[in-house]
């Protein structure tokens, strides 16, 4: 059955290539209020090509600021229902001189398409399209239900989405998320993230003086309340590299030994070590580096001021100091339990002569679809298929804050299958996509919903 | 003999008070260059108003920027000689529309002289001429010898009197060095300052990753610099809030019993974290508040920097973090001593993950002409009789650049008898001095002229 499909692909690649260049070429830049109406052709474009390729019930759904576009087809019976989700926005294209073609004049060579928007989203929201376009041609009918919803605000931070996921959750009430908008983890080697970290934090404002202070006069006589950070901050993290916040670990679900193993295989620590130009790499004891970054959870000081930062001395006690913290989180701490438990921390370890004053910052689920699950283990083999390697399974240090979205609203395992490279320049002169995943990465996308 | 020599005072006060509103109404501001000439005039006034007191060999003598004036009197023979520091330049005068009088239109109100410089220093500077005057005039010759060094610099730091000073150290080789310019510790209660503290310093700066790395793809794999930084920082103190650098300690010249009780019969806490609205005071244990402040070191955090800074959240890994340190030191430290301590201690106590740079501030040596030291306890006898009072021996916390020179230069004792009150908006708008203290410190000087 696919093979025919797979046929349509290669037969109408050429005149594939060529949409996806007129799609390449709407500067729709989200930030931009310039490029507002070039967004909103960007939306009619995409719509009409679901049109095309033989989705029902399309639709240019308004929200405050760029639309939505909506398209489903709804005819597999009990069959489940993928959510596919993707985002037809760009980032904006300075410094445009560093460009070695213009950014919206789609130019194909050695195997890659160079325009903005190629990896980061549109080529591969094109995929998905071509891919269900390719089935229904061939065969008629799709082998699961799809809804696609494809926004255009992702680079500016989806300002819209949750409120929009919000008032449509019955139309949008899928089994699985399918997403095209993460790397894979290196060129040739298809891969499954499973699993993200959340996110917690709060910024810690210590006071104690009612102003900077002489150091000579009043040098010994008032804690000094950056040294009373200083104290404070050294008592998160002990010399195992391990937090010591009290209860941070209670809920962390272990890594299994099999997940343990494939992190391992996967960390390749020299070469991080040369990228990041560090002599040790670090972190929690007894951990591979993969296991910490994508299956531990941190505490990490993003930002430290108090007192004199100009140049040279100026021999002040100063009035505040301020440490701004974050945590990344893993499956199953809750990211407002977490930063309760620093604060009571803070307390708790608070130095004498200061007060403290927190504010917490947003927060982030953590999100993981076990690697052993249907959806990911059909990703997997739909990979392997296409690209005759074996698929690696893997999580990601970051959020990605439309799968938090879907994750929470909808309660969706999800499967992001991603197609670009990290060395194809997204947000960054000269992106582009290479070929070689297009292609494989359609019959992939074609192979999964069969599998799914 | 005394006697006569304060009525000459009296007898002299209404036209000494209009001589001092003269001094005060030339506008000597050393740090604005429109008044360049002003502060030369200033000179001139003052090597005029030398002269007719009865001193010799008075000069205006050229710097790289503003003059210092010098005069002596040495005909004393085998006497010792007082060297008498003091400024004629103040401070400018913004805000100016706070002035409830001009402030180069002294105006007396209250028992108070108001214009700018009237305490700081010009006030306390024509005390030492006056009171030099009134025992010539009165007895044909002075008890000691003396050579005055009046400066025109000192409000901006007096960037050529250690080059001047050098350069005249045979003319101005002496005894002791006598200045006023140091605040009474309080209304009515006569104090001698008989040691300062010195300074020492360095700027830390860690350096980790090459660049501020995403929190989300990194967090958990590299040293986090500010963390490192905090860590190290906090090795510094012990909860006792001693100083835990290695040989910290080791050339503190130990209070005497005398001095842990002068000090702590000083301290008034309550007062004093009223002052700072603080709920705790707080320095190294078994120590009163005024040793801690004046006979013992400190280690302090200047100033933090590291990661984010603005508002709100920046999930960032900072590739720096900085600290500014310093020290005020007591006899017998040595600065440069102590700073590579501090050195050593930092290397000895990086976390693994980071590098470090340290950069060394500028010193200053502490000082010390013990109290019993006959100067100091003649300046306290001048001051009981002339006040009616016990005199207080007490020590600074802070430096005195021109009291270093001085110190380190000629080697010499030094007493600093001061007659200005903390409360007389030294650099601030309505600068005042005291009449009282203008009348009582000038008979302390006589006094101290014939005791010493």
């Amino acid at each position: 059955m696919t093979e025919k499909v797979k046929q349509y692909l290669t037969d109408h690649r050429d005149q594939h290539l060529q949409e996806l260049s007129s799609f390449l070429a709407l500067p729709s830049i989200s930030s931009l209020s310039d490029h507002t109406e070039d967004v909103r052709k960007t939306a009619e474009w995409v719509a009409s090509s679901l049109k095309s390729a033989g989705l029902e019930n399309v639709e240019v759904m308004e929200t405050d600021r760029h639309p939505v576009v909506y398209g489903d087809w709804l005819h597999a019976d009990a069959k489940q229902t993928i959510l596919i989700y993707g985002h037809y926005d760009v980032q904006p294209v300075d410094p445009i001189d560093l460009w070695k073609t213009p950014p919206f004049e789609p130019d194909i060579r050695d195997g890659k398409i160079y325009a903005r928007g190629a990896t980061d989203d549109k080529g591969q929201v094109f995929m998905h399209i071509k891919a269900i376009e390719a089935i229904l041609q061939t065969t008629g009918e799709l082998p699961v239900n799809v809804k696609l919803i494809i926004e255009g605000e992702e680079e500016i931070g989806s300002p819209n989405l949750d409120s929009f996921v919000e008032g449509h959750k019955e139309q949008l009430a899928s089994d699985i998320l399918l997403v095209s908008d993460t790397p894979m983890i290196d060129k040739g080697q298809p891969s499954i993230c499973y699993g993200l970290r959340g996110l917690t934090g709060l910024e810690i404002n210590l006071k104690g003086p009612n102003s900077d202070l002489h150091s000579g006069l009043y040098g010994g006589a008032v804690k000094n309340t950056a040294e009373a950070l200083a104290e404070l901050l050294a008592t998160m993290h002990n010399t195992e590299g391990e937090i010591t916040v009290d209860g941070f670990y209670d809920d962390v679900r272990p890594l299994t030994d099999e997940e343990k193993q494939m992190y391992e295989e996967l960390s390749e620590d020299e070469p991080l070590k040369q990228q990041l130009g560090v002599q040790d790499l670090h972190g929690e004891a007894g951990y591979s580096t993969n296991a910490r970054l994508w299956g531990r959870p941190t505490l990490e000081i993003n930002g430290l001021y108090s007192g004199f930062q100009g140049e040279g001395i100026k021999t002040v006690i100063p009035s505040e100091a301020t440490a701004k913290i974050t945590c990344r989180l893993v499956p199953d701490q809750d990211p407002a339990d977490i930063a309760e438990k620093i604060r009571q921390h803070v307390k708790r370890n608070l130095p004498v002569g200061v007060t403290v004053e927190t504010t917490l910052f947003d927060q982030a689920k953590p999100f993981i679809t076990p690697y052993d699950h249907p959806a990911i283990q059909a990703a997997g083999a739909a990979l392997e298929q296409a690209y005759g390697e074996e698929a690696t399974y893997a999580r990601m240090g970051g959020s990605i804050p439309v799968v938090e979205t879907f994750h929470t609203l909808l309660e969706l395992p999800a499967v992001l299958m991603g197609f670009g490279l990290p060395t194809e320049n997204f947000h960054a002169p000269n992106e582009h996509f290479h070929l070689e995943n297009f292609d494989k990465g359609s019959e992939a996308l074609v192979d999964f919903l069969f599998k799914v």
